[in-house]
């Protein structure tokens, strides 16, 4: 397998301010080709890339280089990638005729150090830019044939700028050099209810006995991600022993999330979804409606934190709060009919817990939660145990409350 | 200044599929200790961390290492740090007792796997996980004598876990590792309302030209920080500039959220709040309900997405819904008013726009948004426009909510 890395550089991504998006964005994109980046290095602007590319020159067959070439003096990619490669930069009559049109039509000032951008290593090709002024430049194998160096795409660092660029020019080049290895596939299986080390137990040594495959976990609150990569013939052996030891706790095998899948099969069903929430203050409709198209199925949600809320919101008996407390299966019931009820909702879930640092008791810890479920024929609840901070405990709940619902709309189907 | 590495571990991270925060966190932790990330290095899961440990066991004083201390097969970060330097793992019988009660009290399954994560590096200091089970590790400078390596502190994958250690255990070791430089100091200021090239605009030219002063700004969705670093007389002059050119713009110096500061200022003031949200969703809820306490002042959340929902959880008009919309000033005033009146709450902040990707019309377009703040003598509204994905756009819907409360609250006062 050709072995790729990736240079990000800008003293910004180092500071914290800004959010690099292009391993994730070029990960992705070359994905299909086969290709992995095998490694990422972060540098600032200035003379740190000189030692990050002398390093991965000799490790690496592909090489993609973001960022530093703009007009500024901090910008000297370009420089050092010549400098390293003994290739002297010759300034591109063409390029330097469509900068200065380019800084015309937009009325910004023509100064000296915009020339820079037109300058090109000899024998480099130019990838165009068309969202911005720094064009692109792709470097052969061993360009300088007395120095030995990788495939080297040199890009843009404004993701809106690199992320066409990447798809118009980049990726016809990369066809033809990788030559598709034909076969290598990658699925994704995306897991509820069951955590990382009892994912694994359940299906790491059987699929990692099937020759050629290779297995990795990812675990967020409430949910495992397990992606497995491999040729067809073994994928599909690998498919059959996960989708046997974990079912249904499979709730996607593809990037969608559960809110995404809820929505989806609420849509599906034609039917409509009320949320009342106590413990997950509001959670549980925010996931929702990240959703586009939740406005459709998700007709209502009640913020019920306080007892009166709960009372005058969705008509939980006080009497009942008053022997049971707020947190127990009897509430979580009448919030989840009460939400049905009041919003003519085809389902209704409702979240009642103890989040802390406070609230608890003896009987009750931090940590403890009841989740409810409301349909036509039935109202079903569930106690689970949560303790952990506030905000991992109202994941939890979410999870657990989404996945109730899950369940349910696939057995109603 | 002593130099900073880090390294991400995580095929995950290398295959896109989940986005790294940690470079983004610790770069600003360690920030006010004068210290900045030199380089970073995000290898996969495996011996891949090795040659990467190795490199830069050489060219930094302080190396933060992060993932790869789960239970699963693929969780080798400890084991390779223990055989570079030469070290034995010792199975630390305390740490295994309480990863076993951690387990039990989850009611999780004890796997052999899980005992792994109570191998400890001999000599390395443990760092208490309050989130999860893979506990952090911190290894002084040649721990080893016969091997060159630096401060290591090793980190575990997940956020929500990692932060909280990084604010425990591992910022009072950096402080006295660093021996903060005398005289420097850090002011932060937080800035709701106004966007960062406003505020660089208004602040930028001033503040640098005090002699000594080092400026920084990191941008968010509706929220500017602005960090300056420097000794005392150079601090207090910029301080000034800063607090007269963005008056009530800043809504903190300290590190709080506005969420935290809207239920300090209601709980102060023993007043309580009712929130409607339409386009927000359950955002304003979420984040109010993130804050440790908040169930004394929030009340309760209508969510009301549909207009039945309006109509039947606030009594909107619906005749006002049909003539003027629903994204329309007098629909978000009469959620606001529908909400303050069924809570018997102080105020009621209300939401209702387009988040797009459709719903909308020429003469409101995606981005279109009405707030709402109704309290004992008057209900205001205003209009904004917030064109941008559709978490973004609830994001600065939030954040022009509170803010239009936190000002009421500071008037209210």
């Amino acid at each position: 397998m050709m072995r790729v890395a990736l240079i990000n550089t800008g003293t910004e991504l180092l500071l914290g301010d800004v959010h690099d998006a292009h391993l994730a964005f070029i990960a992705r994109e070359i994905f299909p080709l086969g290709l992995r980046i095998g490694e990422r290095r972060t540098v600032p602007d200035g003379e740190a890339i000189r030692s990050a590319l002398t390093d991965l020159f000799l490790r690496c067959e592909i090489l993609f280089v973001t960022g530093g070439l703009g007009p500024t003096s901090d910008d000297v990619t370009r420089d050092i990638v010549a400098d390293l490669l003994g290739l002297e930069l010759q300034r591109d009559s063409e390029l330097l005729a469509s900068l200065k049109d380019r800084l015309k039509e937009r009325r910004i000032r023509w100064t000296s150090s915009i020339a820079r951008q037109a300058d090109v290593p000899a024998g480099a090709q130019i990838l165009p830019n068309k969202s911005g002024s720094a064009s692109g430049l792709y470097l052969k194998p061993n360009i300088n044939p007395q120095i030995a160096s990788p495939h080297i795409f040199v890009l843009p660092g404004p993701s809106r700028e690199l992320q066409p660029m990447v798809h118009v020019s980049v990726m016809p080049i990369l066809h033809s050099i990788v030559q598709t290895r034909a076969g290598i596939e990658r699925r994704l299986y995306k897991i509820v209810g069951i955590g990382e080390s009892t994912v694994e137990e359940l299906i790491g040594e059987k699929v990692l006995a099937i020759p050629g495959i290779e297995l990795g976990y990812c675990a967020r609150p409430g949910e495992v991600d397990v992606r497995i990569v491999g040729e067809s013939d073994a994928l599909t052996r690998a498919d059959a022993v996960i989708k046997n030891a974990l079912g249904l706790s499979i709730f996607s095998v593809s990037d969608e999330t559960l809110e995404e899948l809820i929505v989806k099969l609420l849509t599906k069903r034609n039917a409509t979804l009320a949320i009342s929430e106590s413990c997950t203050g509001g959670l549980l409709a925010h996931r929702i409606t990240n959703v586009p198209g939740a406005s459709n199925v998700c007709v209502a949600g009640y913020v019920c934190y306080a007892n009166e809320a709960k009372i005058n919101m969705l008509d939980v008996d006080p009497d009942l709060i008053a022997k049971h407390g707020a947190v127990s299966e009897l509430v979580a019931r009448m919030m989840a009919d009460g939400a049905r009820g009041h919003a003519r909702s085809t389902y209704a879930v409702a979240t009642t817990g103890i989040a802390g640092p406070t609230g608890d008791s003896p009987d009750k810890p931090v940590g403890t939660v009841y989740i409810a479920l409301a349909s036509s024929n039935e109202t079903t609840a569930k106690k689970l145990f949560f303790p952990s901070d506030r905000e991992t405990f109202k994941q939890l709940t979410a999870q657990a409350a989404f996945d109730l619902l899950r369940r349910k709309l696939i057995e109603d189907q």
